[in-house]
C-alpha cells in the first residue's frame, strides 16, 4: 500500500497558514484572492511544484495548475486534484488548503516512490473560492471549467467597485488569456467537511455523494434617510423594520420547510448611512439558500420572495430582489466513490458516505469529468473561523485515500 | 428694527459647504471632526471672527468661541450663541451651520449697524456634535459646559480605536488646556428643525419649549461563527435571528407605548464578518430612544431589555446592553422665549411655540445659564441627508429673532 508524508504534508500547510493579513496578535488567518498573502501562497506553491518538476500553467485569472507527466506517459487525460488557498476574513488554517497540499503530497509520494501512472496527474489551485473579495464564490473554478467568460470576470467586483478582470491585471496576471484548455481523466478534491457528522459518528474520513445547490440572493430595502429624534414614528420610512420582520421570517421558513436538508442563512448586512441618530435610508443583506434537493431551494426562496413582496408593497417600501449566484445541487461519480470505498476499506479507515452543504470548486466540473471528494473530519463542525481544525491523523488518512484513488486511477 | 444681512449670511453658508470630503459628483456634505475639511471650515470662522475683530478662545478639544466686546462694555457675563461644524456622513449643508453663520452674522450686523449693546456677545462653535467620529453626541458642548472631564475625551474612541483626546493632539490642540472658563448671561441657538411640523403649519419660525431627552444604547449578541451551507439549521447560533426579532420587536414596543411624543430607532448595525456565506458569530446594533418625558424614555428601555433577555436567556445566547450616553429632557427659559415670541410678534414672523425631539448643544447649558432656541423649517422634514433644505427666506427670519433677543439681552 502506498503512503504519503504526513510530516512534509504537516510542513507545507503550516507553511501557508503564516502568509495571513490577520496580525500576530489575532488568532485565524485571512488571505483575500490577488493580496500579498496570497502571492506569498502562490509563490510558494508554484515553488513547491517546480522542485518536482511540475509543468506549470497559470490561466488569465490566476488558476495555477501543475502537471506531473514523466516521459513514458501517452495519455493526454489528466487526473486533476486541488483546491483553493483564500480564506473568508478571519477563517481558519485548513479550509481549501487542505486540498491543495494534499495533492502536492500526494504527487511528490508517486514521483519520490517511482509509482507507476499511465496517466498525467495535475495539482490544481483555484483562485477566489471563497467569494470574499468579488461577491461570488467558485469565481475560479467556474472559470477554470468554462462555466464563466471573461465577461462574468468583468461583472463581478470588489467593495472599491473595481472589476476581478482589472484587479486581475493588477495582480500581474492577462485575463485576457482566457481558460486554459486541459482534458480531464477526473477531478478529486479533498476537503474538511465543515460540518460535524464524521465526528458525532467518530469516523475518519466522509466520501461525498451529493453536494447540495445553493442560490445566493441580495436584497435591498429602500426608505428615507431621516434624523432619528426629531421625526415621529408614524412619519418614518425606517427599512431597517422591514429587514428585521423579513430576516426573522426567513428563519422561520427555512426551519419549517418540509425538506429536513435545507439550509438558509443571512450572514451579511449593511445599512446606510450607518449612523446611530440617523434613520437608514437602505438596509442591504444577502440570503444563502442551500439544499441537495434543487426544488426545495425553489420553493423555499418563492416563500421567501413573497414575505418580502408582502411587507415592502404593504407598507410602501422599494425593494430589489437580486439573484447573486447559483449552483445546482450535484450527484458526484459512482465510479470514484466506488474506488474511494475500496481504499478506505483495504487501509482500515472508518468511513462514511454523505452529503455536502458547502459547495466546492470540483463540483463546477460535474459536466466535465467524473468528480469525486473526500472529506476530512471538522472539529465541533467549525470552519469559517479561527477556530476551525482537523487532526494530522485525519487528514493524514484522507490524503492516503486520495493518493491511492489517483494511483487506481493512473493504472 | 434691527436686520441681518441675507446675502452675507448666504455666503458664509455655501462657502462652507464647500469644505466637504464628499466627492465632487456625490449629493450632499460629509465633514467629520478633525478632518481636513473640518479644518477648512474652522480656519475659515477663525479668519471671519478676527475680521470682526472678536476676542478668540480655543479650549483643549476644539470648541471655538470668538467675543465680541466693544470697550464700553464691563459686563463679563457674554451672551453666547452659534451651533456646531460637523456633519454626519453624507448630511446636508444646513445642520448646525445655519446656527454658526446666524450668530456670526448677528454679531457682524451689531457692530456694522453700531448697535448699543451693554454685554458681550459670542459666537460659538462646537466640536463633535454629530458623534460620527467618536460615538457619541454633544461632546463638544458637553466639554465646554463642563459635563464632560478630559478623562471623557480619553475615553471616546473612533472607529481605529484612537481616542478623541489623542485625536485633538494630533489635530494640533492642546487637550490638556481643558475647557473655557467664560461667564454666560444666555445661551441661544437657532437651528433647523429636523422635523415637518413647521412646513406642516405653513410657519416660518419655531421657538422651542422642551428638548428630548435620549438614551443610547448599543447591544451585542454572540453566536458562533459556522459555515453556511454545511451547518445544520438545528446545530446553528446564529445571532442575526436574534437580533432581527429584537429589532423588530423595538419598533413595536415603541409604537404600542403611551407616550405620544417618544421615538425609537436602530440606525447601525454590525454582523462579524459580514460574509454571505458565514453564519455570522456576533451581531451589533444601537438603540436611540427619546422622549421628552424622561420616565417614557426608561419605561421603554426596561420593556426593550425584558425581550432582549427573553430572546437570548432563552435561545441561549451571550449578550451584552451597554449605555452609550443619555441626556435628560430640558425645559428652556421663560424668560428668553417670551422675548423670542415679542420679537417674532413685532416682526409680523409665522411662529409657533414646539418641542424639540433631537438634542442641541445648547441643551448641555441648562444648568449653567439660560437658554434658548430658535428653529426654521425643515423642507419635509429631512435632516442628516443630502435632501436637507432650508429656504434662505426662512433663515433670514429666524436670524432676525435671533439678533433682535441678542440686541434684547444686551440692552
Amino acid at each position: 500500500m502506498n503512503k504519503i508524508n504526513i510530516n512534509r504534508l504537516e510542513k507545507y500547510l503550516e507553511k501557508i497558514a503564516n502568509f495571513n493579513s490577520n496580525s500576530s496578535l489575532e488568532e485565524g488567518v485571512t488571505r483575500l484572492t490577488y493580496s500579498k498573502e496570497d502571492k506569498q501562497a502562490r509563490d510558494y506553491i508554484l515553488n513547491e511544484m517546480d522542485k518536482l518538476g511540475l509543468e506549470i500553467k497559470i490561466d488569465g485569472i490566476g488558476n495555477i495548475v501543475g502537471i506531473y507527466n514523466p516521459k513514458n506517459i501517452k495519455s493526454e487525460e489528466v487526473i486533476l486534484t486541488g483546491s483553493h488557498l483564500d480564506t473568508v476574513t478571519n477563517g481558519g488554517k485548513y479550509d481549501g488548503v487542505v486540498g491543495v497540499v494534499a495533492g502536492l503530497e500526494s504527487i511528490r509520494t508517486i514521483k519520490d516512490n517511482n509509482i507507476e501512472i499511465k496517466q498525467p496527474v495535475g495539482l490544481v489551485v483555484f483562485v477566489e473560492e471563497e467569494g470574499t473579495t468579488f461577491g461570488s464564490t467558485l469565481i475560479g473554478s467556474k472559470y477554470f471549467s468554462k462555466n464563466y467568460t471573461n465577461q462574468d470576470i468583468k461583472d463581478h467586483y470588489d467593495d472599491q467597485g473595481i472589476s476581478m478582470y482589472e484587479r486581475a491585471k493588477e495582480f500581474g496576471l492577462s485575463p485576457e488569456k482566457g481558460p486554459l484548455d486541459i482534458k480531464l481523466e477526473a477531478m478529486l478534491e479533498m476537503h474538511v467537511e465543515q460540518s460535524i457528522l464524521l465526528e458525532r459518528k467518530n469516523l475518519e474520513v466522509g466520501i461525498v455523494d451529493n453536494i447540495a445547490g445553493v442560490n445566493w440572493y441580495k436584497i435591498t430595502i429602500k426608505g428615507e434617510t431621516n434624523h432619528a429624534g426629531s421625526t415621529p414614528m408614524d412619519l418614518r420610512k425606517d427599512p431597517m423594520i422591514p429587514a428585521a420582520k423579513i430576516i426573522s421570517e426567513i428563519n422561520n421558513i427555512i426551519n419549517d420547510h418540509p425538506s429536513s436538508t435545507i439550509v438558509g442563512t443571512v450572514g451579511k448586512i449593511s445599512c446606510h448611512p450607518n449612523v446611530p441618530n440617523v434613520i437608514p435610508g437602505k438596509v442591504s443583506f444577502t440570503i444563502d439558500i442551500r439544499d441537495i434537493d434543487n426544488h426545495s431551494i425553489i420553493s423555499a426562496a418563492d416563500k421567501i420572495k413573497c414575505y418580502i413582496e408582502k411587507i415592502c408593497i404593504g407598507n410602501n417600501f422599494d425593494y430589489n430582489i437580486e439573484l447573486l449566484g447559483k449552483s445546482d445541487s450535484i450527484k458526484l461519480s459512482n465510479r470514484l466513490k466506488n474506488i474511494m470505498k475500496e481504499k478506505a476499506e483495504d487501509k482500515g479507515i472508518k468511513y462514511t458516505i454523505l452529503n455536502s452543504g458547502a459547495v466546492h470548486d470540483s463540483a463546477m466540473f460535474e459536466n466535465l469529468t467524473d468528480v469525486g471528494m473526500i472529506f476530512v473530519p471538522s472539529k465541533d463542525g467549525v470552519s469559517h473561523s479561527p477556530e476551525e481544525f482537523t487532526s494530522y491523523e485525519d487528514i493524514e488518512k484522507g490524503a492516503n485515500i486520495l493518493l491511492e484513488t489517483i494511483v487506481e486511477l493512473a493504472k
